[in-house]
């Protein structure tokens, strides 16, 4: 079986001095995913592996470098699901926490529960010895600058907005060599968005969903756009029915922009090792790492290429 | 177009000594749902309506009533969604709002967002003057024995306990005469849950789902398993796939039973008033309001039938 780890840096209107900083995160954090399957790694741990360097990593919006709440507060959201089990960890509006996936993923492996959120998330954290770190150590200079500019305007939560606005959510997808699929998908939502606001990321079935008989996907874009249509689960419902990843991204996302009017993307990985990364936003940083191939883009239709390292 | 209002009051195995008190509070959801559908409202003023009713019934763990945390604390979980737009509320762990239902409809009505969770969803309340309530006075004696009762045990949260322990989640689904769907779900959660567990109830696609173009469903039963298979999706997507809602029901708590080892019940109905409760536990009390017919029951086939006053 071929083992694949597909990663996103979240889809919007990527600006161009962003570009290459999102490009390079996301191509480090496919490879990171995929050294875990090639040490023997399930595609669980690949997934959070990924995860975490981009969260990791100050130019995307989850972790370190999230977006602020209107109150100037860093409020994250992360959710890992395993496709063999369809276990489920998910952790929504907590604080102080460098890696929400690796919450989440106690939450899955550690409790007898899905989802845990704001205050009892970091109860929990604590209470098995995930120390929490400095408010400030997760704000970036960047992020701060934009809440000060953004601040007096609602724009960061309105429709309209969805296709431009910042919503670079991260997230991965992977399928191991046993043929078990995993997502994970992290974020610190909208900017400016209301005080304990949960957008689509931590939700199952709408920010991400994996199951071994149809694949995995991670969803990134307007929140509450993916909420109202349940994206992860729609991308899976068509590939159920028989359609490859591509054309059921295509579909799903097609449905989202003319029912709800609503812009994202995904990533998605199917048991069999085929994958996508579709996108109706302007753009939305990639990585596909797979045998000793590379992929990645950022630009509609772009499909970019490097030899990988054995 | 059939105006039709479905509510459920929770699917477990319900006590004898509670079975008649469960019996009287759905149907006279039900009417006060139809009620609404009669003078001229909405499907989601329907579902609204017979959700505050079981919500303010002090023998449904949802508002007044609710279980307690592990913390012997009440927080609550609703969602309501409307079948028109896909436009939804939900609020997570919510403290002293003595009808979350509500809360959640503000949350779609009066904000860009979905979800709002914990204190955040507290600020919104009071921003909009949504009076909070001491939070002895959603407490009842029942609960606060059955959480001494039971605070020592994990029983509460097992999923081998998900067929017995109490689940008793309320929700309502409604047809509307313009043929417009909608449903809601409150409840309190599992009893004895780690503070900040948040369930299927809140969570679209899971503790429930409207879209025009199928139907709607409300859910109850072993919250994570619901979670795990995106219940109320599920459902509708058998009906997109032409089944009838008895089917879909019957299908999905099947699949929730053989994947996730998981019981639970639904109420759905559909755009042309098709309706149906349906159930894998031993008991799940309900009652579906039409026309001048009122149909209920508890036990499994067992549909009794009542004529409504005009």
């Amino acid at each position: 079986m071929p083992a694949v780890v597909v990663v996103h840096g979240g889809a919007w209107a990527i600006p161009d001095e962003r570009a290459k900083q999102c490009v390079d995160g996301v191509k480090a954090a496919a490879c990171q995913g995929l050294s875990v399957l090639r040490g023997g790694g399930s595609a669980l741990d690949a997934v959070e592996a990924a995860v975490r360097a981009l969260e990791d990593n100050p130019v995307f919006n989850a972790g370190h470098g999230a977006t602020l709440n209107i109150d100037g507060e860093v409020e994250l959201d992360a959710i890992i699901v395993d496709g063999k089990t369809l276990s489920c960890g998910a952790v929504s509006s907590v604080k102080n926490i460098a890696n929400p996936v690796t919450l989440a993923r106690a939450v899955m492996d550690k409790t007898s529960h899905v989802m845990l959120t704001g205050e009892g998330a970091n109860l929990f954290a604590e209470s098995i010895g995930v120390s929490s770190v400095p408010t400030d150590s997760l704000v970036t200079e960047y992020e701060k600058r934009e809440w000060e500019k953004h601040k007096h305007y609602v724009t960061g939560v309105m429709e309209n907005f969805n296709s431009k606005w910042a919503h670079d959510t991260v997230g991965a997808v992977a399928v191991d060599c046993a043929g078990n699929v995993a997502c994970a998908t992290s974020t610190g939502g909208i900017r400016n968005k209301m005080v304990g606001r949960v957008g689509d990321s931590p939700v199952i079935g709408c920010g991400g969903y994996a199951d071994n008989f149809s694949g995995a996907v991670s969803c990134t874009g307007h929140g509450e756009s993916i909420l109202k249509v349940t994206l992860a689960r729609l991308v899976l419902l068509h590939i159920e029915q028989g359609k490859s990843v591509a054309k059921a991204s295509q579909l799903s996302l097609q449905h989202m922009g003319d029912r709800v009017q609503g812009a994202g993307g995904v990533v998605v990985v199917s048991p069999s090792g085929q994958w996508a990364a579709t996108f109706t936003t302007e753009r939305m940083a990639w990585a596909a790492a797979e045998h000793d191939v590379l992929w990645f883009g950022i630009n509609p239709n772009e499909r970019l290429k490097e030899k990988l390292p054995q």
